[in-house]
């Protein structure tokens, strides 16, 4: 049995069951909050040196000397090698998939003229120097090397600087390889807030970055969250979730199945459906039940129904979307006859998963878009991870004599409005003289 | 007498006087963050009713209801029709020119189908709601009002919520010029930490906004800080800056008065000078000590100028342009002969002015881009505020049954290498029936 919240937007009360089940505890932790920021203290002022005692330390590391935390060329290849053979194919036919999508994202540089030779434009330079954080152990997962990487290379990003940490010296080869295909330049064992402020601050042996991307634990993100400015940084990701709009017509193991694969992730993650046909809703329930079982995480997969999940009783597709659109979802699938017909009604969603065959983990994997989405409803604001965040924008003004004349002058009047007599001054300067 | 610092690229020891030049005291105050983050805990839980308690104490308002704090439609008109005919031209001619270059910037959706009948695709929507600080008081910059309203209504976003302190009760009425020309929807005469809060969470009188954009003072940067993930934020300004670059042959006068414009805002402004020609340098320092008694705020200028400025003799123009992307200045002037030749050495800048002609003051108000720029060397990583930061993306994925047939086994293999067996299932549910 999985005690799956089951609810109806007819039922009285239901706004507020429904903010209830979206409700995060996003709280910052004051503890971690403090401990990451005395880690960040040092290796800012110790550099190399705190940052291989953080590394001995928290992940078990013997280290001797500051550059074995770097993994050789050499390394990698032997990792390749060492992989299955249909994984590595499977990782190559991803990689390919995921930077012909990419590619249609790349912004290109523009200048206009005016009649009296004034040019205005902007300019796109892709970020220089990269950080690339990877989780260690059991959540090293090489699809988030392929999507946080390729991006950044097809930006043209110059230098890619990946960290990940070994506890006990382990690092998966699959995550290696991952690396390898999306073509890292460099890979350096440490991990954790050390690893963010080594990236953020630079020491002798970690180059400094000028942006940092990647998923973490919570000292990761607190560490982010205070370098942010210092360099740039992604969004900061809650836990995981979809939300699947069904007409009732989908077979309901395939439904179930999609609900357990957001739920696999963690206790935390996030398994909603949303489906007029209150009998389709009863055989989705079954299907949980029956398939459950049958789950090497079930576990983590009960928990997290039992917690975060719901299946919802719609009147029909158009409030289906109203819901949606409130929850601003991570990933929403449209399991639905003609999924294409709601598109125009989707405001905010990270992904839309359009039709029957379209399940979630086809684009967590290989389909070409982006698995790193905004999660806990920041899709009202923000974007999927993509070329645009390892790309950046300069404005270029050239104004001609003859344009100096015109603007000097409503510049001057304007500057003198904010009592700003120097931008008045210089501006005038060009067209009194 | 004006002493600022004059450098030399050949001197020993120039990297480490540029970087102390560089540095800016970014610590965030340990108080404010104490002060801000009990602001925000107070607006959270108590809403309109700590919002007015703050809105008395801090802006000296007697506000006896609540709805006194929104500005009618009819006090914006009163405004607009008391203020000077050419300020109101010059405002209006001002907004039609960034409306314009904005344009440009705005992004399209896209899709794309496969052979196979698989579609792939980016769908772009505005930002449903915006917030929009603007300081109060002197700093109440009409000018800074187009800048963040005008991209935002370019993108699309229904519904612009500005919020402006009126300590005493005073409110620039260029500002509202501004606003209403800029199509603000909605005017509230909140500030400080507490009008970030309200954005942020919602009150029953202020809507909850998806994004809060706009400049502020300390407690309103760590206000916006603390807020970020919650809602989106732009960047967090540091002081601002100009580094000019000059071949020797711009009238030495309109280069101080440049130098005058970046340093007249607070003495925490930098005003730097690179140049080839040491005669020129010399010059350039006679016309600031000439011309700087006739500047209203020649104190802080001094000020400025002598605690953060700097004329730098350099070997070349392309050394110069090396130590610009050292910098990433956020205002970059080439006042220099054929500029143009130098647009592809410069990696990072939030703008560039192109010619003798282009002072940054044109910029500032009126050539059409955005004033709005990345400071303290953020440009590395960051761009101009723009109609980007107002639309997002949402990816799209529809598989046809045969790109399923083939993108399913591929997820699969991947998913069975990170131990998500649910994302193996859900694919390859749908190739194997």
């Amino acid at each position: 049995m999985v005690n799956i919240r089951q609810l109806s937007t007819a039922d009285a009360g239901f706004e507020q069951s429904l903010a209830d089940l979206l409700a995060v505890e996003s709280a910052q932790d004051d503890e971690v909050t403090q401990v990451v920021h005395q880690i960040l203290d040092n290796i800012k002022s110790r550099g190399d040196s705190a940052l291989m005692e953080y590394t001995r330390q928290f992940d078990r590391l013997e280290l001797t000397r500051i550059d074995q935390i770097e993994i050789s060329p050499e390394q990698v290849q032997t990792a390749l090698q060492a992989i299955d053979s249909e994984a590595l194919a499977a990782l190559e036919f991803a990689a390919t998939r995921i930077r012909q999508y990419h590619e249609k994202q790349v912004a290109i540089s523009w200048q206009h003229t005016e009649a009296d030779g004034t040019m205005l434009g902007q300019k796109i330079t892709p970020l220089a120097r990269v950080g690339l954080y990877v989780p260690g152990g059991k959540a090293a997962y090489p699809s988030s090397v392929l999507m946080n990487a390729i991006p950044a290379k097809v930006a043209g990003v110059k230098e890619l600087v990946m960290v990940t940490p070994t506890p006990g010296g382990y690092c998966n080869p699959l995550v290696l390889a991952a690396a390898a295909i999306s073509e890292v330049d460099r890979i350096f064992t440490i991990g954790g807030a050390q690893a963010i402020g080594a990236l953020a601050y630079g020491t002798t042996t970690i180059p400094r970055v000028d942006k940092i991307v990647g998923p973490g634990n919570a000292y990761v993100a607190a560490a982010k969250r205070q370098v942010f400015g210092t360099v740039g940084i992604d969004m900061i990701a809650g836990p995981s979730e979809i939300l699947v709009i069904c007409d009732g017509q989908t077979d309901p193991d395939w439904i179930a199945m999609d609900l357990f694969s957001q739920a696999e992730h963690d206790e935390q993650a996030q398994s909603i459906l949303l489906c007029p046909d209150a009998t389709f809703l009863e055989r989705v329930a079954a299907s949980i039940a029956n398939l459950i079982e049958t789950m090497p995480r079930h576990e983590v997969i009960r928990t997290s129904l039992q917690n975060r999940g719901a299946l919802i009783h719609v009147r029909d597709l158009q409030e289906a979307c109203t819901i949606a659109n409130q929850i601003a979802p991570e990933h929403l699938e449209l399991s639905v006859e003609n999924p294409e017909q709601w598109i125009a009604s989707i405001e905010h969603a990270g992904a839309i998963f359009l039709g029957r065959h379209t399940c979630e983990a086809l684009g967590d994997y290989c389909a070409g878009p982006n698995h790193v989405l905004p999660t806990s409803g920041t899709a009202r604001f923000s974007s999927p991870l993509g070329v645009y965040d390892f790309q950046k924008r300069t404005s270029l003004i050239q104004v001609s004599s003859e344009g100096a004349a015109q603007l000097g002058r409503i510049a001057a009047t304007l500057a003198r409005g904010e009592g700003l007599e120097a931008h008045a001054r210089s501006a005038s300067y060009r067209y009194e003289q």
